[in-house]
């Protein structure tokens, strides 16, 4: 058995919360954050508190916060030698205070208040400055999730950057999508099986594999048919720019 | 019972081929290509042709070939006032040769040679220049899909373009999360939980409401982090036009 305390109520937080509780391995001794309204909710069903020098003691913290509080709370923290770790894709693990053991346990995936999680699909990156700590936090990772990997901090700067190609700008294309569509009257709706497709083409076969389309063809004519139907400026921008990223990367 | 003539070998008329074969109420009258080598290991199970004056005589004429080759394709058909679509997104049906009734049917999916396809859930755009057209072709996309949508040429050209995006666009954006990931040794399959719950929560969610991320949150430090990563100058470019695209969107 694990126990861990959680500090934070944002939606990772939250998620994780979820996950461990449904763990028969790991207890949840206590839920912290700042404001108690935020989790008064589950205070049937794990102690909460809002007074950071009441934490009880637990074998991992886990400061599920905003990445730029992720310091201040972990100075705040009322213990030292204890071993906490933050879930943060883009901030050091040296970012913590050193009085305590520190690391990262690191979900790849994007959380939202609504939408349920199979955390058990959800890939955790693991990093612990101290290695006699990496095995307590695998175990743990193991309880909520078949996907766990030990990363370096370059490695996990790496996913959480590409993790913005992927997930923040593949939705903005969703989005210049809809306007498009929009713009005629057509329905965005009739993209969502070509949307998904591309997605499940790359759980099998390489992106390099995967790639069809004028600029890959270097159907000249399409792209110039496609550049003039385009009346939005930035629209365009991103069409020539990833035209000839395809190009650039398919040889021209 | 609907009979049909495909013309044309390539993924798209492949794909067709199998979804109407699958179909009790279509019956395949003929395959033609000018290569007969392409379609031969069918011939034990439909009428096989490489002899354009030899065309049989059927409800619907489905010219799926490159886009280039709709054109002449149909200036050579021997046959006058029958019914030929194409299956081309950027294609106007006044391409076809005037001499017969015309009309596109446009699978908007992407195809592969290896990859299934559940014709089922691929949206069939459909557009004929006569009005008593429509229905027929309709009574045939139904037998291979649940989703069928009549379209001007203005939406089928728009959901072309946006189809683009999200398509060859989006599986870009994947290849480059690919090399971000690579160069520093990180595992690419760590992100793909993460690239299928992107595309999925679009299924249900705008892509406006399902934005999250730096560039969302104008979280300059983030940014600058990942811009400082960044050693490829394309892939700097990527990121800044689509994090001004982000931040246009969801207000600076």
């Amino acid at each position: 058995m694990i126990s861990v305390v959680i500090l934070g109520a944002g939606n990772v937080a939250t998620h994780l919360y979820k996950a461990f509780k449904a763990s028969d391995n790991v207890v949840i001794k206590q839920w912290y954050n700042r404001h108690l309204e935020r989790i008064r909710s589950y205070s049937n069903e794990v102690d909460i508190s809002d007074d950071i020098s009441q934490l009880v003691e637990a074998d991992v913290y886990i400061i599920a916060v905003s990445d730029d509080a992720i310091a201040p709370l972990s100075e705040q923290l009322p213990f030292e030698n204890r071993f906490v770790v933050h879930t943060s894709g883009s901030v050091s693990a040296y970012d913590l205070d050193k009085k305590n053991r520190r690391g990262v346990f690191y979900p790849l995936q994007t959380f939202s208040k609504a939408a349920k999680v199979d955390f058990s699909q959800v890939p955790i990156c693991l990093e612990t400055l101290r290695k006699t700590d990496y095995m307590p936090l695998k175990r743990l990772a193991i309880c909520i999730s078949d996907i766990t990997k030990r990363v370096n901090s370059d490695q996990r700067a790496a996913l959480h950057l590409a993790a913005v190609f992927v997930n923040n700008f593949t939705n903005q294309l969703y989005r210049v999508a809809h306007e498009i569509t929009e713009s005629q009257g057509a329905e965005f709706d009739l993209l969502k099986p070509l949307i998904l497709e591309t997605a499940q083409k790359v759980q099998d076969h390489s992106p390099f594999m995967s790639q069809t389309g004028p600029a890959k063809r270097k159907d000249k004519k399409t792209i110039k048919k496609h550049l003039k139907l385009l009346d939005n400026a930035q629209h365009k921008e991103i069409y020539k720019l990833l035209t000839a990223s395809i190009q650039h990367t398919h040889g021209r």
